[in-house]
């Protein structure tokens, strides 16, 4: 396999950004944005300045890659203390907008994807990154870079791209018609053992008692607790007795209950990786969690910002983490560990770590801390979403309540379903047909990576190593213009793609999020093509 | 089939009561109570009597059947207005404690059943009714009345019995054990038909597309929605189009689902019938609404009462109320649709109308004024519990609400299922199983009318016409203890029921809920044979 394309083929994002971004000459600083410090109130002009300077590199005044002037110049100028400038810079610098380049003076290296994409209106958080700006007058739009194609002109933003994505986008997505689907998250669901499935249902009906019919233990059936818990112990490297496992509908519930469950703690938000998945953090939301954003980089989240973040929790993918596919370092995993034994919470979604065809299993977190780590995984990724089974392994201080969440949800899951799934683990029928599986969608993801080569050669893979999905990135000479805008174009060609935006709350570089694991390798090499297609014609 | 001893066959719990209280000597006034007006506060002398007399009917000093001093004596002897006198009267009145026998005076018709199951703390409305009582001295307690047996004192209330019902109170009665387990709300178990589900389900995996076994519609399969639709049109005269079919996981989760969309909506009660549900309370109350208790009589719910509690919203078993068994007469019909046009909410627990044995089908609320009527109804009562499986048709100001509230709690029901059922329900067969169904529980249900017949002389017998379960009461000549203490005595020798008091947040008279249609005649037989035993060993 060709790999000269693949770069850090677990790398982060925000570094490949960083590093991306060569600064140009600096900004002059005597007109510099025309800014007026007599609109600024009175003791928050480091806060005015700094939303003035988010406003102009959202709306292009102010390009990646442009240097500011120097803190000294701009107070000069601007008739104020140089604190003020100092101030506003590094605002923007935590937010991973600008960056200190030494004698290069600060540099502006990333830009929210689309102002419009990510309004404030629906994302408690998308202030920090991408408040709403009001044009400075009626300022012309800035040129695209010569450098770098211009966004696709021929496609306008089709429905499920149109707009920031609501509580309905991926309702919306899965109903645009396309004739490849590449969305991330699902397996191979031709491979479902409908035969298996059906023997083991027919063995379950034989033997089942009447009263287990009957309204049952909102934590699940005994036999399903059990089969979990000795997969968990095979597969994962998790000990944990049958009575810990709380069987639920899916990851998506799960997250439901533990947010319910914060919340009454007292805890109003839970840190999230960013970029990291769009649906977990609105369902976070919904159930009333804040999701701060914690950076990601080559070793998965940034420990030092989620401790300077202040949250009591966070949500983490450390096996392969959604979208980049980074995985959690040794050095990380011992800093959050420290950071958990000081009282934080981590909830660990294991959501494909049964897919990995580069490396050694990565044990679960939950094994190291049991005390401070709230586990879910999921069939949804082992045999299909539509079965609706998952399971949390809570930390014994919300045991109580999680049962109790599970219960005033819905009494618990279905029966026979649980019964047929306990039979399918215990039986091996779910881990033969997860090495067939696996190796699958080995074959498969080396078709992406081969299509990517051939037709996208300016894009950057992430995260190829294990999952179901890539993700792709455009430097600034590759792709210009705003992901939502190419995945629209893409659509328009009859192909589905997921913009990396939707999985980011800070700023991130275009790109696409790219399944593989549900397709052929005839219809990833085509679907592939026709986003290469769509680029080189914008 | 004798009836001699089945009173008023839908009978109302309240009206029996009264009916069976004969007043006896009137309680002397001169120092009745040996009440102290200088403990009244200025200004708030109704409530403070109001709350006295409360207290001496719940702790004895009042029993029912004695008969209260006219307002004229007694408003002489505190020297206070008779305006005060007759409020406090009233207010007991609306509680259903007191009653106005015109010449025959005022009179005690009923008694909270016992202070400590009926506690102040878990139950927001208990304060109504139940207000806990502080002794007015050391006061001995009331000694039993010689004409009624005494409460069974060989056996302690068990665990489930022992304290109010907390959310684990039916796990609790799950797990203990008994010998014939006569609980309510469960159908004949041994009948559901694992053959037709199996063919069903063999022939649903046959045809299926993989892309159905992806993430789907949160309001659930096409194919389901359209059989439910059909299914409430041949069965419950309902007209609804598959597109206002919300599949839920049974009706737990649709009663959360509303107690969330209601209080999003700025609603932060919905009325329930007295004696009704604990389970459907629990449950809304968990989801943060109160539940202000509204009375049932003959006719079903008390709509006068109903609007003058002010609650926007009310939630109803109009076929079969529970646990009563009274039908919604037509003239409450009448009254409840002019409340809902008024802009009321009504929504109807259709929890069990498929099962009726002497009478013509009801019409569902909802066929009369679909935009004021959120309708649930699920497989539970006509399957099984453990299918998980109900529906919601919204009114249509609700019915977005609804769908991102089922799409946030678990992104939809699992879709095998839902095929296996829509094939169950088009084929006919889920129809021919349910007539079977019909006509071994009427058969299980004459014989526990029999048995209460000769075991329980002195019981009356409510709601036999329809449903799974009667609802037996005892007048104060035939047993004058807790129904809880009756229940954990009735367990202690391996006969599982639930008391009346679980079910009724305003005093009931003591009485046992017991279901029927899961246990054989012999099984019936010996059940109630247990509980004459228990009654009689007092």
């Amino acid at each position: 396999m060709n790999r000269s394309n693949v770069r850090s083929i677990e790398g982060s994002i925000t570094h490949a950004t960083v590093a991306a971004s060569a600064p140009s000459a600096t900004t002059g600083s005597s007109d510099f944005l025309q800014l007026r410090i007599e609109d600024a109130p009175a003791g928050g002009r480091s806060v005015w300045l700094a939303r003035e300077l988010r406003c102009a590199i959202a709306d292009g005044r102010l390009p990646v890659g442009s240097r500011l002037p120097a803190t000294r110049v701009l107070a000069a100028d601007l008739r104020v203390s140089r604190g003020v400038i100092t101030e506003a810079y590094r605002r923007l610098t935590e937010d991973g907008q600008l960056a200190g380049r030494g004698r290069g003076g600060t540099v502006v290296v990333a830009a929210p994807v689309t102002t419009a994409a990510k309004g404030a209106a629906s994302t408690p958080y998308a202030h920090r990154t991408a408040a709403p700006c009001a044009p400075p007058s009626a300022a012309a739009p800035a040129p695209p870079s010569a450098a770098a194609p211009a966004p696709p002109s021929a496609a306008p933003p089709a429905a499920p791209f149109a707009a920031p994505p609501g509580p309905e986008i991926f309702d919306e997505l899965r109903a645009a018609p396309a004739r490849i689907d590449l969305s991330p998250g699902v397996p191979d669901l031709s491979a479902f053992p409908r035969t298996a499935w059906l023997r083991a249902e027919r063995s379950v009906l034989a033997g089942l008692a009447s009263t287990e019919l009957g309204y049952g233990d909102p934590r699940g059936t005994p036999a399903l607790r059990l089969a979990v818990a000795n997969w968990l112990a095979r597969n994962r490297g998790i000990r944990a007795d049958p009575d810990e496992v709380l069987i639920v509908a899916g990851t998506a519930q799960a997250l439901g209950l533990i947010a319910q469950v914060l919340h009454h703690d007292g805890i109003p938000e839970i840190a999230v990786e960013d970029p990291g998945s769009l649906g977990a953090r609105q369902h976070l939301r919904h159930w009333q969690l804040a999701t701060p954003p914690v950076p990601v980089d080559d070793d998965g989240i940034r420990v030092d910002a989620l401790r300077s973040c202040g949250a009591r929790a966070v949500l983490l993918t450390p096996a392969h983490q959604f979208p980049t596919g980074v995985v959690l370092g040794g050095g990380r995993r011992r800093e959050l560990m420290r950071w958990a034994a000081d009282g934080g919470l981590i909830v660990e979604d294991d959501y494909d770590a049964e897919h990995r065809y580069d490396r050694a299993p990565v044990p679960a977190l939950r094994s190291l801390l049991p005390g401070q780590v709230c586990y879910a995984g999921s069939v949804s990724k082992l045999l299909a979403p539509a079965v609706r089974v998952g399971w949390l392994l809570p930390p014994p201080k919300y045991r109580k309540a999680l049962v109790d969440a599970k219960r005033f949800a819905d009494l618990g899951n279905a029966a026979l379903p649980q019964l047929v799934l306990a039979r399918l683990m215990e039986s091996g029928e779910l881990e033969r047909g997860l090495r067939l599986l696996r190796r699958r969608h080995r074959r498969r993801r080396d078709a992406m990576i081969a299509a990517i080569r051939d037709r996208l050669p300016d894009a950057t893979v992430h995260g190829a190593a294990a999952g179901l999905h890539l993700t792709v990135t455009f430097g600034p000479d590759g792709y210009r213009g705003s992901d939502t805008d190419l995945a629209a174009a893409v659509l328009a060609r009859g192909v589905k793609v997921q913009p990396l935006s939707w999985h980011s709350q800070r700023p991130s570089p275009p790109g696409l999020v790219l399944g593989y694991a549900a397709r052929t390798p005839d219809e990833i090499t085509e679907g592939v093509a026709v986003v290469g297609k769509v680029l080189s014609s914008g």
